[in-house]
């Protein structure tokens, strides 16, 4: 009975994938809700997802020369006022503090939704010669956007992130370092989180509230929808025109220094559980799994099945894998089910008579393929297996990227593909924000990006019929 | 003159220990003042301390079965005050938000200014059974607290520290958790930070809004003031009867559970600053330190000097050191100034001269003393210095700590000893809470500890003269 409760529990995908990703976050005990509303409590199979996220992207922003530093959590109002667009973009959504202990503030503050006018502010004293440049600075924290429509992970009144803010002498040097984030970023989809990502650029309505040009990555969930999971964006010299950052260079010249920003935010996690979750629940990929390897003793109060499991385990361990044994008093049925639940890529299973035999059953996670293999060479196979896993794991995402990309050439065919399948059509674009808004007004569609990877599959915009400048990547979005 | 300028700039600790220190963290750019009253910015040498001590501290942690998580920062202004003594506590020195976009919210929040609350609210929730116990959970995150006076790492309105919150069955292991965690906050400051430590309960007057005890580790500064270091809090089953946290034990009776919690914060590197600092800036214990070795050339221009600064470089950090060569364009002299400032536990003269003798010079940062080595042994010789260097600061610290530590007997004795020296100063206490305000309201002198290690130094109080209940260390704090 107990077995099949937490199976029962999760709605299917095909049935409604929206219960199904509730769901799965609160079954795969990644959050809780919290009476703070539209915040959630991330639990620790949650936490230790984003605690291995950041230490892998920590460790390659380190590689490229970035540092990291804290800025304060609020901004004083009439600092968010310094740059015109950014201050429309965000304070419809801010968080308000307006007392401090007893006393009203003299000036009110708000809960930082991004940090782009801290830093900037900072800068502006920190930058004052060509010798102080390039600063290269990044923070790991919490933002606040006050949303009305909240969902774990993808949408929710504050989150835990990273934004990088780096200063520059020159508009190459800025272009260049908001190219290499992106691409630091989708590098990290792909080799640690198996998701295959479009890589381009937003179009002008779409772009971070300040932003030259906003660079994006999207990935494509499995209900169709599209995530945008990372973002770089190139200011120009705007902030420092209107924060007064500027620098003498070597000609003794004053300049105003060009900056970028981009930012990964828990929100990612959103996309592995989207991307790669089944109607079992969470499938992780081997590189981001807190745990990797989950032994189950099967008759565990048989004698030498425990140890034979905590011998396993610490071979493993030792080998460098990250494994656990689950010897609680519940049934080998209802473990497989939580094993499963919770994504861990790979499951041994060890009774009695595989002992005699010298043998163990490895059951993969995403496949579900059984192997049987000598207790010997367990440590072998795992080390074979977990790259195996992680490279089919991107390779089924990129199939079902590709196989939900499609391409209209006509409004007609655009307005069909969008009203039966589900995924990102590709079309070409007049380059006209109305054009755009028309779209998003009456298909309920948005631009996602202008991929780097540029195509010409027809003269005219897909839409109005004018002469094309871009092709986009369409798609409705989280 | 360029050499001079940066050590000028810090006012030497015996003529103002404030504003050395405040000299200190601008010069050795630990962090920077901030537009936002009384927060701070932290740059990137100052987060580097804070990265090593989360990252060993939080090892610490896991080794003991802690996992992390993350609750929201918001506390609906309700749930703060379900705690009597708490929410007194803590009220008065809250920062309230009370509008969310443009819209004034139903019920105001407060920024956390510790979790207690958050957490007893989920605890409620997740804890049903004792097969749900003990929960160990702990959150890297900052809080606000909203400070009169500020000062850089020992008292801003916002904090980066961790907390950890805990939930037991039964008093027995909250009050070893209490416990254990207290010893690996004290392990860490030795045997990380070269700081010693006395350890001991808090009075009553001086213990945590809503704890049962509190537990405290109080390092002895350089000027002979004390600074709370970390805390831990026993809360008994206070906030599981004020929140309702209920389980069912085994034989299916309804209990409440037994609850601790435990912080450590930025506030700590003021202790590093202010234990082993000297007049030429901050001296960094090797375990801590950012950069371990810094490798200065000296003519640098000359043919092969840089190169083989370059060398040794790669050949420690093959050896597992963190070492940078400083090959700016600066004078020696001035990179010398700058390694002292910022604390860099060695340093490694290599010049043409040496190069040719197949020699190079050591000079470490806490005792200045110069090593003359061949170039073949440099890293059998940073290896053998980096634990002796971390030893001796510990010891010069212990051999201060007992320097400055007395014994009153009589009032006159107490009173003598606060006029004229500066420490912590060990006497017998009679208990009370009133005799203990007298104290501080005369003297200007708070409890510090009743230390775990109580001695019998006479039968009387030293102030009140009624019988002797416990041992006290007195003390001015920070």
């Amino acid at each position: 009975m107990a077995d099949k409760k937490l199976v029962e529990a999760i709605t299917s995908m095909n049935e409604d994938f929206a219960q199904w990703y509730t769901d799965v976050v609160i079954k795969a005990e990644l959050i809780d809700y919290s009476n703070v509303k539209g915040c959630m409590v991330i639990k620790p199979a949650g936490y230790a997802l984003w605690e291995n996220i950041q230490r892998e992207l920590d460790r390659r922003f380190k590689e490229t020369g970035v540092e990291n530093v804290y800025m304060p959590m609020f901004i004083p109002e009439s600092l968010l006022q310094k740059e015109k667009d950014h201050v429309e973009g965000f304070a419809p959504e801010v968080a308000w503090v307006t007392h401090g202990g007893l006393n009203p503030l003299q000036e009110r503050m708000c809960v930082r939704p991004t940090s782009e006018t801290l830093f900037c502010d900072f800068y502006k004293g920190d930058i004052q010669s060509y010798r102080d440049l390039p600063k290269v600075y990044n923070q790991w924290c919490s933002v606040v956007r006050w949303e009305k429509e909240t969902r774990p992970f993808l949408r929710s009144r504050e989150f835990l992130w990273q934004e990088g803010h780096t200063a520059h002498a020159t508009e190459e040097e800025s272009v260049a370092r908001t190219e290499q984030m992106l691409n630091v970023y989708a590098d990290f989809c792909k080799e640690v989180l198996s998701i295959p990502v479009v890589k381009g650029r937003k179009t002008d309505k779409e772009k971070f509230a300040g932003a030259v040009a906003t660079y994006t990555i999207e990935a494509l969930m499995h209900d169709g929808k599209a995530l945008q999971s990372g973002t770089s964006h190139n200011f120009g010299t705007g902030f420092a025109e209107a924060f007064g950052i500027q620098y003498t260079d070597k000609e003794n010249k004053l300049q105003y220094v060009h900056q970028t920003s981009w930012g990964v935010s828990t929100r990612i996690i959103g996309a592995i559980i989207m991307v790669h979750g089944d109607d079992s629940g969470l499938v992780l990929p081997p590189a981001i799994a807190p745990t990797q390897v989950m032994i189950i003793p099967i008759q565990q109060k048989k004698e030498g099945v425990l140890e034979k499991a905590a011998e396993l385990k610490s071979t493993l361990i030792n080998a460098g894998f990250r494994v656990k044994v689950d010897d609680s008093d519940k049934s080998p049925g209802f473990k497989f089910s939580e094993q499963e639940m919770r994504g861990i890529p790979v499951r041994v299973e060890i009774g009695p008579r595989d002992i005699e035999n010298g043998k163990c059953l490895i059951c993969r996670r995403d496949t579900r393929e059984k192997i049987e293999v000598n207790i010997d060479e367990l440590s072998a196979k795992i080390a074979e297996l977990l790259p195996q896993i992680q490279q089919d794991m991107y390779d089924k995402a990129k199939k079902h990227l590709e196989e939900h990309t499609y391409e209209a050439k006509t409004k007609e065919e655009f307005e069909k593909l969008f009203a039966e399948k589900s995924g990102f059509v590709k079309a070409m674009w007049c380059g006209e924000t109305e054009c755009e808004e028309k779209i998003k007004e009456d298909m309920a569609v948005t631009s996602r990006c202008m991929p780097f990877e540029q195509e010409c599959l027809s003269d005219t915009c897909v839409y109005c019929g004018k002469p094309a400048k871009k092709m986009v990547y369409w798609g409705r979005a989280y």
